[in-house]
C-alpha cells in the first residue's frame, strides 16, 4: 500500500498534535456535485451506483478533485446489511429508503440469515479496495455502516418512519426479542466493518440515525449497548497501524457523556449540539466531529466564514476536532458554497494548533 | 366565576405545595377518541371544529368525562396567528399545515397586517369563555400559541419542512428582516395570549415546536428571545390571581439552563430529555412539565405503569412536575392506556408530596 500522504484526520481521531483541523463532510459525493449527477444519471439509480465498485470509486473521489478535503468515505448506503439480509432494499422518489419484507415477529428474528460480509457484499469490499488503490495515499478512507438500532428501525418499519410506532412497540412489549435482533445486527455490523477494514478502510465510523428518538433509558439499553457491542468486536489494529472509530447519534446531545465511554475514538455531533459543551462533556477521551448545520450552507459565503471561525473558536485550542457539517450535506447546494466552508477551516484552524 | 375545585395543576407550575402530581396530555382532545370522531366526522374537518366555540367547547371538555386529568387545554391549533393575518390555513391529509401565501421577503414582511386578536380570532376567545364557563371550576383552562420562531417556520416554508431551507436561509442571509418578522409575531402572539386571559384561560403555553432545529447561537437569537419578549408582554396577574406561564421547546432538551432564566414557570420537555437531568439544570427556577414518550402508550398497561414510575421517581420529591407526555399524543392509540398511565399517576406520585 501506498505512504498516507494526509494524515491530519486519522491523527485528529486519535487525539495526536495536527497543524491544522482536518475537514471532510457526511454525503461530500453526492446530488449537489453535477459531476456525480453525471454519472448517476449514466449509472442509473443511486443502488446501480453502490453496487458497482468502479462508479462507486469514482464518485468517491470526484469531491477531492474539487476541494481539499482530509478524508474520503466510502460511496454506499447505511442499510446494506439489511439488504444482504434479503429484505430487499429499494428508493422510491422523495420517500427515502424502503423494504420489500419487514422484521416483526419472533419467526421473523429467527429466520434472519447468519450473515457473510464477503459473501453478499463481495461489491462493497470491491469498491473499498478500488477506492483506496485509486487515493494513492492521498487521504484516508472511511468505510461506514448504520447502527444496529438505527438498521433495527429500517427493518421493523420497512422503511423511514415519523414516531417508530411499530420498532418502539416491539421494543416495549418484547424487550427480549428485540435485544435478540439487535444482538444479531450487532454482530453483522462489526462483521461488515471488519471486512471492510481488511479490505482497506482506514477509519470506520457508525451511523447512529435513530438513536435520538429514543428516551434515555431505551437509548442506552437498545441503541448505544449495542454500539459498544460493534466496538467490542472490531479489529482496530492492522499491521500496527490503529483504524480509529467514530460513533454518532443525530440527536444524541443530551448523552455524550455516557457516549464518550463506550470505547470510540471520536464521537460526531449533530448542529444543534454546542461543540464547546461537547468537549466539556466528553473532555479528553474522545476526539469530536462536526457540526455545522447543514442549512447554514445556504447562507452567503461570508456568513459560512463566520459560521465555521464560531464552530473552531467553541472548539478551542488543541487537537481531536474534525470539522464537518451536523448531518449530510443537502442535494441541492451550491459548491462555491461548500469551498467557502473548506477555505474557512484551512484558513482559520491553524491558530488553534500552535 | 365559579371556584377552582382542582388547582394542583396550577400550584405545581408555581411550585406550591400539593399532595400528587397533577396530569393532563398534549392533544388530549384528538382523535383517539371515539367521541371526538364522531363529532369530528359531524363538523367537517378540523378547523371547522376549531372555529365552531361550541364544538371547541365540547371536544375540550370530552377527555375529562373520561380520564381524571388535572388540566383542560382550548380546542385549537398553534397557526391559528398567521391565518388571521390572511395567509390561508389549511390541512392537506398526511402532509400537515399548510399556508396558501407564503412571507419570504421585505414587501411580505411589511405587508403583514396589525394583528387584533379580538377581531379575527374571536372565536377563539368566544370558544375560551364558554370552556370556561362549561369547566364550572372543575380544572383549569390552559391556552396556548405557536412561539413566534414556530410561527415564522410556517409562514416562511408555507408548510411543515423537512430541512427548513426556506426560513433558515432568510436568517442567515438577512437576519435584520427575520428580527422584523420575529418581533411583529412576539408581539402579536402576547396580544393573543392576553385576550384569551381576559378571556378566562388561567394558564398558558407556548409551543415552540421547531426552535430545535436550530443550532445553539441561533436557538437564543432567533427563538428564545422572542419568547423571551412575548413573555415580558403577558399579563400574568388577573383579579390578584397569578396566571402561570409555561414554554415548549421541542428537542430543546440542550437549553433547559438558558430557558429558565426568561420567565416562564415551567418548561415542557420532550421525551428524549431525562427529567433528572433537567431538574439538576434548571434547579429551583422552574416546574417541568412531560415527558413520557408518547409512543410509550403502545405498550402494554404493566409497562406504562412502569414507565410513569420511573419518570417520577427521576423527578423524585417535591412539588413542581406536571406529567404529561414527551409530544402530542398519537390518533391511534387505545384510550385504555392513557387511562393506565393516568391512573398509575394517580396512585404512584403521591409518596414524592409527603
Amino acid at each position: 500500500m501506498t505512504a498516507l500522504k494526509n494524515d491530519i484526520f486519522l491523527k485528529t481521531l486519535l487525539k495526536q498534535s495536527v497543524d491544522r483541523t482536518p475537514v471532510w463532510m457526511m454525503r461530500q459525493a453526492g446530488r449537489y456535485l453535477p459531476e456525480y449527477r453525471k454519472i448517476r444519471a449514466e449509472a442509473g439509480s443511486f443502488l446501480d451506483l453502490c453496487t458497482n465498485p468502479e462508479l462507486a470509486c469514482e464518485v468517491t473521489l470526484q469531491p477531492l478533485e474539487r476541494f481539499d478535503f482530509d478524508a474520503a468515505i466510502l460511496f454506499s448506503d447505511i442499510l446494506t446489511i439489511p439488504d444482504a439480509m434479503g429484505l430487499g432494499l429499494y428508493f422510491s422518489e422523495g420517500e427515502g429508503p424502503k423494504f420489500k419484507k419487514t422484521v416483526r415477529t419472533k419467526a421473523d428474528i429467527e429466520a434472519l440469515p447468519v450473515f457473510d460480509p464477503l459473501d453478499k457484499l463481495a461489491y462493497v469490499m470491491d469498491a473499498v479496495s478500488l477506492i483506496r488503490k485509486n487515493l494513492q495515499g492521498r487521504v484516508p478512507l472511511i468505510g461506514f455502516s448504520g447502527s444496529p438500532w438505527t438498521l433495527a428501525t429500517y427493518m421493523v418499519e420497512g422503511g423511514s418512519s415519523k414516531s417508530f410506532q411499530k420498532v418502539k412497540a416491539l421494543m416495549y412489549n418484547e424487550p427480549l426479542l428485540m435485544h435478540q435482533m439487535l444482538d444479531k445486527l450487532a454482530q453483522s455490523v462489526a462483521a461488515y466493518l471488519n471486512a471492510q477494514i481488511a479490505a482497506g478502510a482506514q477509519a470506520v465510523m457508525i451511523f447512529d440515525t435513530w438513536g435520538g428518538m429514543l428516551a434515555t433509558e431505551e437509548y442506552l439499553e437498545f441503541s448505544l449497548a449495542y454500539a459498544r457491542q460493534v466496538r467490542e468486536l472490531l479489529t482496530t489494529n492492522v499491521d500496527g497501524q490503529t483504524i480509529p472509530t467514530l460513533f454518532f447519534t443525530k440527536g444524541g446531545g443530551l448523552w455524550l457523556n455516557e457516549m464518550s465511554k463506550v470505547g470510540f475514538d471520536a464521537l460526531g455531533l449533530d448542529w444543534q449540539t454546542d461543540i464547546g459543551f461537547a468537549r466539556a462533556q466528553v473532555g479528553d477521551k474522545v476526539a469530536l466531529q462536526g457540526n455545522m448545520d447543514p442549512v447554514a450552507l445556504y447562507a452567503q459565503p461570508e456568513k459560512i466564514t463566520e459560521k465555521v471561525k464560531l464552530i473552531l473558536e467553541k472548539y478551542g485550542k488543541g487537537s481531536g476536532h474534525v470539522f464537518n457539517l451536523g448531518h449530510g450535506i443537502l442535494p441541492d447546494m451550491n459548491p462555491e458554497h461548500v469551498k467557502a466552508m473548506v477555505d474557512a477551516v484551512h484558513k482559520y484552524s491553524p491558530q488553534y494548533h500552535l
